[in-house]
């Protein structure tokens, strides 16, 4: 039956071989499965509240189990190394760094029912992942397993052998560090519950309940609960049948309550008999988790759920049409495309309710109320290009920050289903909203976001939610080592407030707020305090400006702590004021050092591609005439050494899409090296010809369109380049041009022009 | 201010001690607390379903603490050695054996808000107990606790010094040893939730949610809930703030569940300012525990709530009013009385919902659907007490043991809020109900009760769950050992079906079930298949006839396990044929033997004033003409010995009351020696005179009077005894003769009869 599943499987990947022309079709849901790239292949719709992931990470299993998600800092519900797999996980995160969700697990198993996750776990072999569809086949148990979702519910198709069959819920298994879980067993076929979740990156405080309604297609013959008992000592310990073990309750159906707990649904199933499982998630309550199963998956129908999904996601990629290149460069460029559009995802019921910000309450909305917000990740480069592409999107994004921000008084900064995490630094919003704003984005209340973002730039140290150590940055122009517990890395911060003030500079501008414009703009370049002429860096500085001694550039690589810095050294922040790199330029001694020491950045091993501090380095080639081909060189170097067709194949953590994203503009040849600035660097595009399909609502172009004629394959560097007709001499191009419906003609050559 | 307190407890004392001429006066709720009598001293109401109790079994603490539930088999809520108070339970069991309930903790603190239940509990001083109130001051927060309680929830009143002051709700802390709770904080006067327990006396399928709804009198300016975080290593184990600690969620209003979970109440408060916490219960739904605190509590009357408890009692224990005898007399008989009427308890909710037996479901009865049904203890003598002096009540457990029949289709045995634990052996259901309908209670369905009982007499092991050993006992005559796995002591367990089935004989007989008559009395009497000339004893036997080999007739004392026995050794079961005595004495050689060896077993050490199986045994003196001294004197040495005014004045554990009732009927002078028999021993009362109401509903008398008249202090052997004014000789009376209202007048001497 095996060699059986083999055959089907083969049979499938070849039908679905032939027609692989859509951009779904290219999409590999594997890539950044390996590499700590903390994405996962089970199905998800784009910007959706459930996903179904094959849950690998529980339990060290010799070479079958490499990564152990207690056994380091892990953030993957599932590893491609990995292969025991402990059950199907219903909410899960997609490229973040801290370990959370990767809960509410289904697990089918077959013969006598065994309830420890450690027993019951099994290999799997003839893994297919598309988009909206994962399958494999349990080894154990010769069970084919087959996944699709809908935005807020999971379907599971298990097709098992002859026999006993189960399907074993856990609740306390998962990714989450937070323990805690109900649930009451409705019927044979129904079970719901709230399982706890949060605590994200060890923020104690930062829980709230995911709710659930499971259904299964067939009734089970035999149910009941279990839950994990405590350890007994002594007198206790003679008499308890369950001590420190699994107990199963059978035919429990009272509300069941506990630390590690879960359900079993027992089937009499035929040989290859398929029963259903579907999962509804809510945070707001288990009938609202109900409701969204009812309306989004009333039966069991599978295949018309996958399709349905194939469908959805395909007419979202395809706003990006691309011709030419490589079957790996259309892997590489949809698969990140497809990363790019999992998170901020929806938080809001099917009937629009919605957990507050930061306050107990349900909020109601008629729009989408969008969710996980790893901003300072995002701000960078995910909303520009969702502001490029999906402007619609980015508008109830934008929406949904001001919103957080009238139901807990502040702007989100790492936003986790209605809970501020905290995580990070600086203060990531206001780029979001002044980018959005200046791209043309303007169909939402600027006038409450402008509030919000003076508020979080003004408010003094003893009420600022956002900003740590505001006080003295705004009075000395730096904050000081050693004088807010609350910070960390003084630089590193410093230079986020600093990047964050101009764009504040850049709305008030364009809102002709002309004193918040020279006052802000004047406190975007205090990062000027940090530098320090005899190193050439920016370096940590005392309070009453002496530096900080001993001072090494390189410490704090590969996520060392360093004092002064957040997750990156003083090298790796040393160009990071996209804002200002001209007068950096000055400060550094002009343009030929300029570009000596952010060559030396990448040559010597400074540059960190996994992270994002320094992802637009290689664009700033572009501020000096004449090196804007090291610039393409080195873009093109990236994206080959870093991103391809394998579940390795993406540098590091995608940060919800924000590396992923940096291969999409690369690929496109245009990136926006300073979020607020509207202009991009232009870099050598790697496809023949890109179509953007603009969206009506919000820019006056129909589609922007960049074509590039090669000389040969390997052409990388850009020889000529025209701009609707026109010869073209400059390396950045303004967003307004682009989205008048642009038509960008380079031509390549493999050598540079002299 | 302590000495205050100090002051105005000597003030209350003085104040309740001299109108002390109510029966409820007399009741010291401390009897028991002591010497593993497992009763506590917390209010409670008459076969109430909430209680509430001081908590003092957590934490050794040096001499302090000396009794740690879980280091011993340990049954109590409250212990009157220890002193380190961690909270007030709210559901309790008295005088079981096995650790439940216990649970629903509630503690006041002071100060510095602390959640951990061995640092914020605190020893206590200046304890009082009466019937329906308690109060004490707690020495680490000066705070003054006084409880109160109505049928379905608990009244506290906290008098907290001036500053921040707590009430900490626990639901981790008890004494069941299931796990599992969730709550939910609905405002800051309101906290709801669930908790699971069961696994009584380690039965692991025996698990069910009891429900809460708690509110305060005040405002919290603060609150939050709190969960008990598992153990973290490694890298988590750097990171995270809360490892294997309590973890607090401020303002957490969602659900929360978890092992070991609770929430806190923060109030500012004046100096001796008070705070009341009253909590409803239910065994249905939160709904339904906050309908009960809404119904029976809608305010925060304390001394409303107090008195009415007070007057609620001794409204029912006057119905025996007693005068003459010592006050230590009093306390004794009125404190057994009070024990006797806490269980069973009521189950059903105020709108009469209640769980059914054995499935879940939610039944709804006009009537008391009573639980808590320790029959194995009870049926010996509780229950023909209630069917005496309470034959309402009696009537209405009978009714709750028929509807268990129809809901589970078995009568219970031992049963705990609508579970079969299945503790113990026998089928006590059987003699319960036979002896009620024999002694004139007749408003119950009998034909269903009798269908039920002879489908546990006779349906076959394979289905029979009332009876285990049902196939060999009734073809060999004996439950042979070895055979069965699931008999826990053949003979023990053969003794309580002969007593079950010679009830059903006679019910049968009653019923004129001729055929049924006859066999079931010729079964009863198979226990003289045990009897082994050889030694004098019941012996255990195989299969063959053979018997158990070696065999000594001592072990088995102190509860240690034998095989063949239950709780007890040959000794003690060797007279438990009540049913059959004057056999017994023809198959022991005659009487002048039995009496020999009825003797020897007091006078050796083989009487066990501590358990069920030979209580009756004092009595057995009767059934030998002239040798009813033995008896009279054998009961009032045992009641001297075993029974007194202080914590360890109860020989054991209550067993739910029936020790204490053992007191009452021996103080009484009458008693049932065998429950389906409508005769009673007669001891010496101790009373100059006893009234006993008689509920007209169901006896023909108004009152039953028992006068003693003693020839001195100590007389206590009966030199005559008038019935109705006739000379009686005969030492039994009959149930008939007592019910029609007689008037039993005796004279003590000091001397026994010549």
């Amino acid at each position: 039956m095996r060699n059986g599943y083999g055959i089907l499987f083969l049979l499938l990947l070849f039908h679905l071989a032939v027609p692989a022309q859509e951009p779904v079709d290219f999409v590999n849901p594997f890539i950044g499965t390996s590499n700590y790239g903390a994405t996962y292949p089970g199905p998800v719709r784009p910007w959706g509240m459930a996903s179904v992931v094959p849950f690998n990470v529980a339990f060290k299993k010799g070479a079958e189990n490499q990564f152990e998600k207690d056994s380091e800092w892990h953030s993957r519900p599932y590893v491609a190394e990995n292969k025991f797999l402990t059950g199907y996980s219903h909410v899960n995160l997609s490229g973040v760094g801290c370990p959370e969700l990767g809960s509410i697990l289904l697990m089918p198993t077959h013969g006598q029912l065994e309830l420890n996750p450690e027993h019951y776990g099994s290999t799997y072999q003839d893994e297919v992942a598309t988009p909206g569809y994962y399958a494999h086949t349990l080894d154990k148990y010769s069970i084919k397993t087959e996944l699709t979702a809908t935005l807020r519910t999971g379907l599971s198709k298990y097709t098992f052998p002859q026999g006993q069959s189960h399907i074993i819920l856990n609740l306390g298994l998962g990714l989450t560090n937070e323990t805690g879980a109900a649930l009451k067993i409705l019927s044979e076929t129904e079970v719901v519950g709230h399982k706890l979740i949060g605590t994200f990156c060890y923020n104690p405080e930062d829980v709230r309940p995911v709710y659930f309604a499971i259904k299964f297609s067939k009734p089970a013959t035999n149910f009941g609960a279990w839950k994990k008992m405590p350890p007994f000592k002594g007198v206790e310990a003679e008499w308890t049948k369950y001590n420190d073990t699994i107990k199963p309750y059978p035919q429990f159906r009272y509300e069941l309550a506990g630390d590690d707990i879960g359900a079993y649904f027992s089937f009499e199933t035929e040989n290859e008999e398929v029963v259903y499982a579907k999962v509804g998630i809510s945070y707001v309550s288990i009938e609202n988790a109900r409701q969204n199963l009812q309306g989004e998956q009333p039966d069991f129908n599978f295949d018309k759920t996958r399709q349905d999904a194939r469908l959805t996601w395909n007419n979202l990629l395809k706003r990006i049409k691309v011709d030419g290149g490589s079957k790996d460069d259309k892997t590489n460029f949809y698969s990140a495309l497809y990363h790019t559009l999992i998170h901020p995802n929806i938080l809001q019921d099917a009937n629009g309710e919605y957990p507050l910000m930061e306050k107990y309450g349900t909020g109601n909305t008629s729009e989408n109320r969008y969710t996980v917000f790893s901003l300072w990740d995002t701000y960078r480069n995910v909303h520009p290009f969702l502001s490029l592409v999906y402007p619609e999107v980015q508008s109830q994004m934008v929406k949904s920050m001001i919103a957080m921000y009238k139901e807990s008084g502040w702007l989100p900064k790492w936003e986790l289903l209605g809970m501020e995490t905290s995580v990070m630094v600086g203060d990531p919003a206001t780029p979001v909203i002044a980018d959005t704003y200046l791209r043309g984005i303007r169909d939402f209340d600027i006038q409450t976001a402008y509030e919000a973002i003076k508020k979080s730039a003004t408010a003094p140290d003893s009420v600022n939610k956002l900003r740590p150590g505001i006080g003295k940055y705004r009075t000395l122009g730096y904050i000081p080592e050693n004088h807010y517990e609350n910070v960390w890395g003084t630089v590193s911060t410093s230079l986020e407030y600093n990047i964050a003030d101009w764009n504040l500079a850049q709305l008030a501008k364009a809102l002709n707020k002309k004193e918040d414009y020279r006052n802000f703009l004047k406190q975007s370049a205090s990062y000027r305090n940090y530098y320090d002429p005899s190193t050439g860096m920016l370096r940590p500085r005392m309070e009453k400006g002496e530096w900080l001694t001993p001072f090494n550039p390189k410490a704090g690589a590969n996520f060392e702590p360093v004092i002064g810095f957040v997750e990156g050294n003083a090298w790796q922040y040393r160009f990071y004021v996209p804002h200002d790199i001209k007068n950096l330029i000055k400060m550094l001694g002009g343009k030929s050092r300029f570009i000596k020491e952010l060559q030396l950045c990448f040559d010597d091993g400074n540059y960190d591609m996994a992270n994002e501090p320094d992802i637009t380095y290689p664009f700033l080639f572009n501020f000096v005439k004449g090196e804007e081909w090291r610039a393409q060189k080195m873009v093109n170097q990236l994206i080959h050494k870093h991103y391809f067709d394998g579940p390795a194949g993406l540098p590091g953590n995608d940060d919800t899409g924000t590396l992923s994203t940096w291969l999409l503009f690369s690929m496109l040849g245009i990136y926006p090296h300073c979020p607020g600035d509207m202009s991009y660097a232009i870099v050598s595009p790697t496809f023949d010809k890109v179509t953007i399909a603009l969206n009506a609502n919000y820019y006056p172009g129909k589609e922007l369109t960049i074509e590039a004629n090669k000389s040969s394959k390997n052409a990388i560097y850009i020889q000529n380049l025209e701009v609707n007709g026109q010869k073209y001499n400059r390396y950045f191009i303004d967003h307004d041009t682009l989205v008048k419906g642009a038509h960008l003609k380079f031509e390549l050559t493999e050598t540079r022009k002299p």
